[in-house]
This record gives C-alpha cells, structure tokens and sequence, in this order.
C-alpha cells in the first residue's frame, strides 16, 4: 500500500501480549540509547509531563508526551499508577498506553501496549548509564531493591560487563530470591549484603521507592558506578545527598533530574547546581568525555522521559510489522 | 461478555468516517450540556493543557485531559493544527483524536476519530449558552465568520429560538454563501451586513481566528446574547474588550477564559476581574441567575476543554456499540 493510504486511513495496534516476543532487551537498549544521543544534540524533545491524582480509586494519571525530529516519534505515554488494581481486578498496578502520531500529518499512527514497554526502557536506561559509565573492568553487580522491576534492571546491567557475582539487598529480605534467580540465570553467584556491603560493588542499582535516602555516601566505593532508577516525584529520595556532591552526576533530562528526580535534593540543599548535572546523552554522542579516571564515582539519575516511550514503541512497530503481528485497523 | 473482561482484554475503536453516522446535534448539545454542568458543580476537571509548536511543518500538537467523575469519563484529547495538511496530503488541517480510558483500572478504553467530533461540541457549546442566556424573543441571528466551523456553530445555533433571519459578516464576502446555505437550508432568509449591522441580531456567534478585535462594543444591541468562540490562545481577540465590562460574562471555565480566552484582554486592562467571570455550568445547574433582564448583554467565552470532547466521546462509544458499528479488538 502508499504511505500516503496508509497515512491517511489505516492505523496500527500492537496489544501488551505481543510486547514481549516483538521487543528484545538489545532493541530496547538501542532505542533509548539513541534518543538520549538526540535529547542531547537537542533534535529530540519531551513535553511538560501531567500527572493528576484524579480524587478517584487513589489513582495517579497523566501523559508524556515528546518530539524526536530525528527518529520522527510524536506521541505520548498515557496512563499512570492504579494502587488497587492487584487486589481488586487482578491486574498490575501501573497501567500505560503509547499512542504514536505522523509528525507530516497530526494524524494518528499507532496504539501500543505500555506496561512491559516500560518496564524495559527503564531497565535500557540504566543499563546505557553503565555501558558509557562503568569502569570495563567492573565485576561486582549490586542491587538496592528487589521487586518486579529489579529483575528488569538487573537482566539489562548483566549484559553490559563481565560481572562475576551480583550482591544485593532490600527492605524485605524475603523478596530477595527475585534477583538472586536473575544472577543465577546469568550463570553468577547472588549473595545478600547489609548496606554497607555495597562498597564491594562496581556498579550500583537502587530501583526502590522511598522518600528517605536508603544509601548512604559511605556505602559506595571510589569508582562506583550508580544508576538511581526509582525518583520520579517531589520528595522521593534514593541516596544520600552528599554522595552527588562526591560524584560525576548525569541523567536522562536534567529539568526532571533537578526537580523531581534523585538530584532534587543535592540542588535544593546547594551541595551541587544544576551545571554539575550532565546529560548521558552528551556522553554518548561524545561532548562529554563521562568518566576520567578510575577512582571517580559516577552516578546515573534515571528519571524517566516519555521520549524513551516513543523511541521504543517505535521499534515495536516497526517489529510487529516486520513480523506480521501488527493489528491494522481502519480509522 | 462480562465487564472485567472486556476491560482487560479489549478495546473499542470508532474510526473518524463512522462519527458522521452516529452523532446528532442533539447527542453533542446533552454531552455538553451535562459535562459544562459537572464542571461547576466539582465532579469534572480538566488537567493542564500542553500545546507545543513542534517545530516541524509549522505544526501546533498538545493534549487537552480530564477527568469528569460523575460520568466517569477519563482521558485526552490530542492532536493539533497542521497548516499544510491541506495542500501537501490533501487533509484538513486540524487533526484530533480522543481516547478514553477506564477509571477503575487505567486502562485505555476506547479511542475515537476527534475531527467532526470537535466541531460539533464546538457547535454545541455556543449553543447551550444560547439556550440558557439568549433571549427567549430572539429573532435575528448574526454571524462573524462563514468558514468551516461557521456552519457547524450556526446549524446548532438555529436550533434554540424561533429565529426569522440570519446576518451575516466575513472579512473574506465571497465566503458568505456557506453560511447563507445554513440559512436557507433551515428555511431562513440571510443578509450579508456591514458590522454596524450586528445591531439587529438578538443572538451573535463570532467564530474567526484573529489578533485584533473585529466586533467593537457599539456594534452590540442590548439585549443581545453574544458567544465568541474563536480565542484559544494567549494574544487572539474577537470583540473590543469594553464589550465584556459591558456585558455579564460567561465561560466554559474561568481559568482559560481570563488567560486564553476572550476574557484576558478585559482581564489584562484592568476591565474587569476574575469574579466577573462566570461559569456557564452554574447556569445550568441554577447556581447563577444567567441573563437577569432583557437589555442585558450576556457574553460566552468559549474557549474549548478537554472535558467536552471526552463527553462527546463517550456518547459516540456508547451509540457505535448500540448501533453495532464498534470496531473491537485485543488490546
């Protein structure tokens, strides 16, 4: 068919029960990778985000939404965070939606499903941060958290070095099996540590959501490398503020790393200023050199952009129309 | 198929060409009517609207969202103004689609085309005001504009008095004749009049896109009802700001209104203040009084929410599963 029928009168759905047997941890990776490298030549552009407690079931709901001139991705996350959605319907609490538009056009191009999408463009985020960030010859995996999404994080951090044991520890010790059945997976032994065993670690994920600091600046190791996965709101708050005023800070936008992510706090107490947080992005294109010596702590805030939505719903597209799963609908 | 599983299952689309087909006037008017209702009564908001100038063919793209409690509707609109559509693919230039989502579980919903949708509940928005502010007497209906949209506002405009003419002005004549076609159409006589003229009309919808007002207070009767329903964005103005100090003053929702909408220039000059502003909801519900005498001036200010066209949408969903025109699918 001419782009211009399809265009104008077809467009595309891809449900979240195709999700996982289209997207690959590498396409994700590749997608996010690539949107942080075009945030940061400032070709790509994310909205302000919306997000309302709608008075309503305590849920948490709103859009965002972004630009990507250079991979053509228009459109938005929309959906949010339904806290009784396990117990009363039997379905996961947080509940996204991606809607692409034709940036020739305004015209709606494709519908896909966003619950595992985000699942694993947060996982792609932090394992990019420690692609361009990490020391190569890291060998210690650590984890700070232990739920669902960790397992996400710490499948996608594996894949970047030759880790040889992952450690890792949570509030709940009863949840850690999680993540000791990843590393087990990955062929590495899992041991649980007290915080303060995390010192032993190369790379750090904390992906928990709290609004006091759980990891402290002593906690963490000269040439660490730290992606903070879990602040995404006013008040949240991962690691202790001084340790950003020890480390190299980047993140995936810095608007949303300052205000709502894990260097709002460092800001707000004026241990670092907003010229201190630097874009990955910057990093992966090759403006900022990253990390300079191997002593050096760098830390990742991972706030979460709705450009990372476009780009690997994106993909996800284009995959379910490769492989013929994509369901074309009149509109 | 039981409620839970349609909700987590499927998802409901109805196509832009199946609207014509299933939306009366009447359908819109109720809609409207009852979300303008919900608005001042607290159980319906809209959310932030977010309305970016992309930067890439001239295009305008946001989201217009909200949450009406009471009919339990919850999503956004989103889509823009794409100048050249219609040159370069042969498509109108605005562009929009609602999606709904469910409040109980944040799921999406339904997805619906937004084009013919938002010039109905544009119609239908004047023409509540009309019902509940205009005269009962009115006899001549005056129109200030005659594009597209035009035709839309008048058809529903003329469905709410007993009105024996209709005049007319465009700043482009020769666009006259699609308004006139209304005229006719629903057996009344037109004449194309000078601006002066809009003295005779009992009822006036301007509907034009401009920076400078075109209609000045003394071209305004007493008595008349006046709905200005083309100012959407910070700098537009139809009509001479003394008008809204003259008149009592109406909106669909005041916080646009005074900074969006026809009201900012009253507003900005010190005319008048917020509290002169009204919600044309508490009309409706009786909680203001509305038009109080005959020779008082009553102004619209119609500025557009998310919150009608996710009333509108709701309707159509609900008509296209009665009518069977439904298209489901996995989602």
């Amino acid at each position: 068919m001419s782009g211009r029928k399809r265009k104008t009168k077809t467009m595309i759905i891809v449900p979240e029960k195709e999700i996982a047997g289209l997207l690959t941890r590498a396409d994700a990776f590749e997608a996010v990778e690539k949107v942080f490298a075009s945030m940061s030549k400032g070709s790509a552009y994310n909205f302000p985000v919306i997000r309302e407690a709608i008075g309503y079931e305590d849920a948490l709901y709103g859009f965002k939404g972004g630009f990507d001139k250079a991979g053509m991705a228009l459109g938005l996350k929309a959906g949010g965070y339904w806290p009784n959605n396990l117990e009363k319907h039997g379905e996961i609490n947080h509940q996204s939606t991606v809607f692409l538009f034709d940036p020739d056009t305004g015209k709606v191009k494709a519908m896909v499903g966003g619950n595992l999408l985000t699942a694993l463009r947060t996982a792609a985020a932090s394992s990019v941060s420690i692609k361009h960030l990490a020391r190569k010859d890291a060998k210690v995996m650590g984890m700070v958290g232990a739920g669902h999404q960790a397992t996400f994080q710490l499948r996608a951090a594996l894949e970047q070095r030759d880790f040889e044991k992952v450690i890792g520890w949570n509030y709940h010790p009863e949840m850690l099996p999680n993540i000791e059945r990843v590393a087990n997976e990955a062929g590495l032994p899992f041991e649980a540590v007290p915080l303060e065993g995390l010192a032993e670690a190369d790379v750090v994920i904390s992906i928990t959501s709290t609004f006091a600091p759980t990891i402290m600046a002593d906690h963490i190791a000269p040439g660490t490398h730290i992606a903070c996965m879990g602040t995404d709101t006013k008040g949240k708050q991962e690691v202790e503020a001084s340790l950003l005023a020890r480390a190299t800070v980047f993140t995936d936008e810095v608007a949303q790393s300052i205000s709502i992510g894990e260097a709002q706090h460092a800001i707000a107490s004026g241990l670092i200023e907003q010229s201190d947080v630097h874009e990955l992005g910057a990093v992966i294109n090759g403006t900022h050199p990253g990390r300079t010596s191997a002593d050096e702590i760098t830390l990742f805030d991972g706030t979460g952009v709705g450009l990372q939505d476009l780009a690997v719903a994106s993909s996800i597209v284009d995959l379910a129309v490769e492989k013929g799963v994509a369901t074309i609908v009149d509109f």
